[in-house]
């Protein structure tokens, strides 16, 4: 089998004309990072898993990403953050909610994975967890502070005096803009096939920018933002969570393939569609058992990438762009 | 269209010598009690989902069962409780997790799905929301301590001190027995279909004996426990919860259904079917949208009943029992 890498850093209003070159060339390069962390992990003979969840380390380590060390602000200045990861040889999976000092997510939720014993852990229960489990941790929060983050924050936060709390979230608010072109769906996500034929997908995310009120988006969820199973594809999602949570997006990719029969191209687009056409935006990167890889987006545009032995790491931003090479 | 409610009280090792008659009779009163409420709401021309509500509030309130009052006690000696609705004509959904001041956890999901904003709140900012929508709270959270579930946990512990934390949560045991008939798989849910020929579903629980870490269930996930979708059917489960949420459970079978074009029967067998064969025990209620009713288990077995305009109401315990009605 050969193996392939494929991520994607996040959905959104990603328009050509508010990106310099510059700004272009620094997304791609950490595009570009992260699957060769993915590619090296499955070139070593690595697990499926361990290449996702090397690929979604290197893009939480990033702080132009919104996961890990560049998370966004909830409403009260602190951090929330979300991981999952699924494996394709047996359904399992692990993730964790609402935790602020875990320095990788990810590998948090690929703890409880490999623990077994429960599937889905939140805030200090999970953060108990982490620590027992020997994972890195970072006793001062501000470590997920960054001055970008910080500026976005602001920004809701004023347009919320100005427009009331319901602006803040809803699809097409004036924030999405003022705050930055990847603050509405920032999640970043993997998945991977290996040498051996086993798929496994991971997805972390430091939420939305002024979030409140404990919410839990599709990231964590399997099924919803997360999905792997050997029998059909993996699945990582990005995009309005609660659409992705109602719908069961990533895991109805893989009902539609196994059900209906179709391809990962077809259950992919098909389930991108139905989302676009009850309001819910995003996207999803998705590989199937025989390393067809699929990007799936209903959003203007979409940072991903993949790696393959065909090839070195292509990526792309923008919904009509074809996936081109990186250094 | 005619309406039809029905219910489950959660399944797990339900034998039935280890009931006496006056025990069977008080299990029984009480899920006629839920089928009550929720078909009188029916017949007053509620929707689904009001429907759905009443039965759940009325199962939250009997401290018989592992919801709202009768919750079990965390290895802390505290209750966090999880709720979550669905309603099958816009597949909107709501739910909260790990609470414990909320009297009926249900009617905060609900609120939550009312408000439209988020899917699932946390913790305290879901008692925040909860607080702020008017629903009924306690400020003392002994208010949801009864001593049977305190003498559940006090076993439960002195196992664990005995034979390590890894028994206490295993499948089969020696707590199970210990604690108590339905200490395992405590959850209630119903699922409804109105005079307009709409679903719904809403699913409760208190969680797990001595349970910790912030652990999560299937119960609050749509798509996992509780689902809902006219053109398919609604479904609420209750079993082993981290199988039902790597599974997709109660969205599977809706899959079966749109995509295989199998009965509400067929595809609650299959689904509940492939569960036991992977380990996942458990059950669920589900009503499609011509008021067909299935109760699928793979439990010994699963407190449930039903009401529709033909008869009263229909309950049972065991799964080789067949309903019964009750007064």
């Amino acid at each position: 089998m050969k193996p392939v890498i494929a991520i994607h850093a996040g959905a959104g209003n990603l328009l050509r004309e508010n990106f310099t070159p510059g700004d272009a060339a620094q997304y791609r390069a950490g595009l570009a990072r992260a699957v060769k962390a993915g590619f090296s992990a499955l070139e070593a003979a690595g697990t499926a898993l361990e290449a996702a969840c090397a690929a979604v380390a290197e893009l939480e380590d990033n702080p132009i990403f919104n996961a890990g060390r560049g998370s966004v602000f909830t409403h009260e200045g602190t951090h929330e953050m979300d991981a999952c990861v699924m494996r394709g040889t047996d359904r399992a999976a692990g993730a964790v909610t609402g935790v602020s000092h875990i320095v990788h997510p990810v590998l948090a939720a690929r703890a409880v994975m490999l623990e077994g014993r429960h599937v889905l852990l939140s805030g200090a229960g999970a953060e108990a967890f982490a620590r027992e489990a020997g994972l890195e941790m970072t006793a001062d929060p501000a470590y997920f502070d960054t001055e970008r983050r910080r500026r976005e924050l602001e920004l809701a936060l004023e347009l919320e005096r100005r427009t009331g709390p319901a602006a803040v979230l809803s699809e097409d608010d004036p924030c999405a803009a003022a705050a930055g072109p990847d603050r509405k769906f920032g999640t970043v996500g993997a998945v991977a096939l290996d040498f051996n034929g086993h798929l496994a997908a991971a997805t972390s995310t430091g939420g939305m920018t002024n979030k409140r009120c404990g919410r839990i988006g599709d990231s964590p969820i399997p099924g919803a933002g997360t999905f792997a199973d050997d029998q059909t594809c993996a699945v990582s999602c990005t995009g309005h969570g609660e659409f992705f949570i109602r719908y069961q997006a990533a895991g109805d990719v893989a009902a539609r393939m196994r059900y209906l029969g179709e391809s990962l191209e077809e259950a992919a687009s098909a389930v991108i569609g139905m989302l676009a056409g009850v309001g819910g935006r995003g996207g999803l990167v998705a590989v199937d058992r025989l390393g067809r890889v699929s990007f799936a987006l209903n959003s203007p545009g979409m940072y991903r990438a993949m790696m393959s032995e065909d090839e070195g790491p292509l990526a792309a931003i923008f919904a009509d762009e074809a996936l081109t090479p990186v250094l």
